[in-house]
């Protein structure tokens, strides 16, 4: 060393594997690169024969693979009581949606379940649901509430997601969906939920700050534009950002009213129109792809990927995590499904489950690729090329974990 | 103890969930059940309260959640050399199969790259993809041949798969395939090379003892029913029993003229007509259903699961798992698969993924179901009920893995 030259002092370095930096959203392929980690942030990061001077605790040597980002599943609804696998298996051995409601079926049996459970229970469920997709990549996720539909039990929920976020080497943001389906209570009474959203579910929800973003279920089963709208003018009001489930089912233009709310995201977008696309690309929302969903409901309308494409809309893939529509456990599959079914590409995929979640969080500037000043969480991978992240149905790829600069 | 009761002396009591044992197919669901092995073998089953007077050298108490048969794989291609994931990619970002051919794709190139593979590399290769479906249930699986297509490199193929059952707790079952696609020497020439199969290769490995049965593929793109049939012959000579990729894109009769040599399975089946279901029947073959493959192809034509359940026919579950059409990696996803696509039941799904499996190997003496005289393979898994197992799409729910009566 000259004197002019300075000895770096970092907590790890990682070396020997290729590197898919997924900066801007692309591969950014680097053939046997490094990463050095200080205070759980990349500080450095390139060719590993470029690495200059440095002392670091560990350095980490593989053998080959690949290493990505750390997942980001920026919409699950990882939180809820029970499960609905009986009525999976009912439906399959012929029950009618009647027989299935009369056995207390359909969403309403995850509220039942989730009002009648306590944080804890909450948690203890969730746990395999998380470490499920933990092990598969993810060290970002976002959770909602919806199933609880009361203020008690939509802040038990928003508890029991904070309370994983505190046991487990996971980051995680979470969303009040109140306004996810209409409780019995309120039966025909729409008007009047949303008014006690308004009124009372948000503002206290908001004062415990429990939630990062606000999100509701616009359809013609759920609720409808003007109502949406009316909840999100409360969450703005009270300096939440939102988000939407919109156009899943039918198109009700639901996208482009959150458009014009700055929504983080829209999710599902089946029955999206050019129209929303373009409000969306104006506004900066997301587009969230949920292959899952539509698989389980074996729907025949994909979102329009060539108009995101056209219009610059970044789409991110997530795993919708759910007990009734989508009880999916990987957002690898969930990329490969992406591919397979709406023909995105590898590369998009892999950006919808990394970079583009992140946007959709609103934390691209945290996490989603790996640079410089952005949190070490990343992915080892036994791969020879990211494209065979979405190639395999399913398995196990995941070799190592980091997460905030540690193996966990 | 009065003198006459006897004191079992057995090798291990596992206790502590229920159990769904899956004779004669069904659930048969035993609550807070037990099992106690001896010499790899179960020597009791039933409710723990019945538990007789024994020692034993180690007894297990699990804390809930559900046992079942190990996993039976009946259909897989796990050896190969090198993947088609660059295919999957260049395919998804528009190139088309003129493209992918010049570069070197489709089945040919993974008959490249087994070639040039020596046995310890096919064998590295395919460790990987074993433990993903081992880590998902899988206790016994099928492993076929035919990206070699030469006497010396389908050896070589059918020799890695005998070391992978060496080297991992799993019982693995050897099929050749030579008959799966016509090699480039042999191009406008398939009855020459059926005559070099049936003349030479078949012999040879017959002699070598490396297959437990005989395939091939039966389809426009592949061999007629008139040259496999002289193939089933040739396999039948030398005391092979026999199985086909049958109907999987077009109706050829290829299932009725392998029922006629009482083949082990039909597999795909998509097309499949109810003469051949009727056939099929008569002669114990068993309907092997693939919906990986249907999946990945995006195809639309199902098989006929109603007119398997009319005539009785057994429906076995498997992945294919093969590096064009099906790159799949869990078997329990294929149970959602078949269930999500083809509306089975989640009690069939299981039993295709268990005794059916079994059935279609031949083996269902030893393996398939959990019963006194069986051999002790099986899962422990973190579920409440098996309908479960096909509900969840992905995720890890084995806790444990017992694999001739030993945690492994
Ligand atoms: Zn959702
Ligand atoms: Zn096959």
């Amino acid at each position: 060393m000259t004197e002019h030259e300075t000895q770096h002092d970092w907590d790890s370095v990682w070396l020997g594997a290729n590197i898919a930096t997924m900066e801007d959203g692309r591969y950014n392929l680097i053939e046997q690169g490094a990463i050095a980690v200080k205070n759980g942030q990349i500080v450095w990061l390139g060719v590993a024969s470029d690495l200059p001077q440095y002392h670091a605790a560990y350095t980490y040597e593989w053998d080959g693979g690949l290493i990505t980002p750390g997942l980001v599943d920026c919409h699950t609804h990882l939180v809820f009581g029970g499960n609905r696998a009986n009525e999976f298996e009912m439906r399959l051995n012929g029950a009618s949606y009647q027989d299935i409601a009369k056995a207390g079926g359909g969403i309403l049996s995850s509220v039942n379940a989730t009002r009648a459970a306590t944080v804890a229970q909450l948690v203890d469920s969730a746990e395999p649901r998380l470490r499920s997709l933990m092990a598969d990549g993810v060290t970002t996720l976002e959770i909602k509430s919806g199933y609880g539909l009361t203020s008690q039990s939509e802040i038990a929920m928003l508890q029991a997601a904070k309370a994983l976020l505190d046991k487990h080497s996971v980051d995680i943001k979470t969303t009040c969906l109140a306004a996810h389906a209409l409780p019995l209570e309120y039966a025909d009474r729409a008007d009047d939920y949303i008014d006690y959203l308004c009124d009372e579910l948000l503002p206290k929800v908001a004062q415990l700050g429990l939630a990062d973003a606000v999100d509701a279920f616009c359809e013609g089963i759920g609720f409808s534009v003007e109502q949406t709208e009316r909840y999100f003018k409360a969450a703005q009001a009270l300096g939440l950002p939102v988000k939407l489930h919109a156009e899943q089912l039918s198109a009700l233009g639901g996208a482009s009213m959150a458009a014009g709310y700055h929504a983080l995201s829209a999710d599902h977008l089946e029955y999206v129109t050019e129209a929303d696309v373009i409000a969306m690309a104006q506004a900066g929302t997301v587009a969230v792809i949920l292959p899952g969903a539509f698989y389980v409901l074996r729907e025949t309308q994909k979102p329009p990927i060539e108009l995101f494409r056209k219009h610059g809309v970044p789409m991110a893939i997530a795993t919708d995590a759910n007990p009734g529509t989508a009880p999916v456990l990987s957002l690898r599959l969930m990329m490969n499904m992406a591919c397979t079914l709406f023909a995105m590409t590898p590369e998009e995929a892999l950006a919808g489950a990394t970079l583009n979640g992140a946007k959709a969080l609103g934390i691209a500037d945290q996490v989603g690729s790996l640079a410089v000043g952005k949190k070490a969480n990343f992915i080892h991978w036994n791969v020879a090329s990211p494209g065979e992240l979405s190639y395999w149905v399913g398995g196990q790829l995941l070799q190592h974990r980091v997460y905030n600069g540690e193996l966990t």
